[in-house]
């Protein structure tokens, strides 16, 4: 079975994007299956911050997906500028030093590339 | 001669972005020529409502590009979370169970993405 | 070394828009070194009006990045729409008839985009 690969860019602040990316990313598992997607959603600028743990809005929704195998990824740059700590974040989520490099590699390796 | 292939994604329901993704998909069109280029607007989330049949706002510009090849698509789930029918759509619109899966099968088979 | 590509998607005439994606640009270069990716930034839509040359914000950001060998590209159709002249704009800026176009085409030939 081919294995379709996305990553989903979020890069702002607001919550109405954000819930609608979760939602994205529940869909396409709900629609594909949890073993025929590999996804990720890469946060920047002030998108990062909805990956706060405080008041962690969405941290059982991306615990749970990331239990579904979703990676979680915030953008150094971005944290560094909004002088926000790793231990702000929600464990679930990994660092990568710049968001955009991640987005052209991915997309260089196939990924497909989806900005709700 | 090659064949380009391009998704554009509308996941808004601002009469503006409307306006502009159907004016991006004639200005393309007339540049590249109909028989180069297969183009599909995705619409998802309220972006759906472009669709509409009621008020209808885009109905002919819609019609019209339908007629020169264009496939005009719309999310189930979007339906279904906005309570609206498949009697309330324009004639011209296809329905897909998962906007998001459709966005990562079209870039998957080589097509462009453009978010406007 | 492979050589990476990316295309950078701008359409709305707002400063913190384009302040963003000057920044992720400043910052993909930074990360990824001069000579190890290829830029351009194409704007369309109202997203053009980034390249004035009055009031000219970003003049100063945009020549220092046209020197690090990125491309800064208008879509021709929209500065018609809005009425904008050859020498309203910076020099660094190319044109192409239709951003459109030159979106699929890079997309088509490899380059990853992004839409900030």
């Amino acid at each position: 079975m081919k294995l379709y690969q996305v990553v989903f860019h979020l890069d702002e602040p607001i919550e109405i994007k954000a819930r609608g990316v979760l939602t994205n990313i529940d869909n396409l598992l709900n629609d594909m299956g949890d073993d025929a997607v590999q996804v990720e959603l890469l946060a920047n600028g002030a998108g990062v911050q909805v990956y706060l743990r405080n008041p962690g809005i969405f941290q059982e929704q991306i615990d749970r997906l990331k239990g579904r195998g979703v990676r979680f990824v915030a953008c150094n740059n971005s944290l560094r500028a909004l002088d926000i700590q790793l231990k702000d974040l929600m464990d679930s989520v990994e660092i990568v030093p710049a968001g955009v490099t991640e987005l052209v590699m991915k997309q260089s390796e196939g990924w497909a590339y989806i900005k709700p």
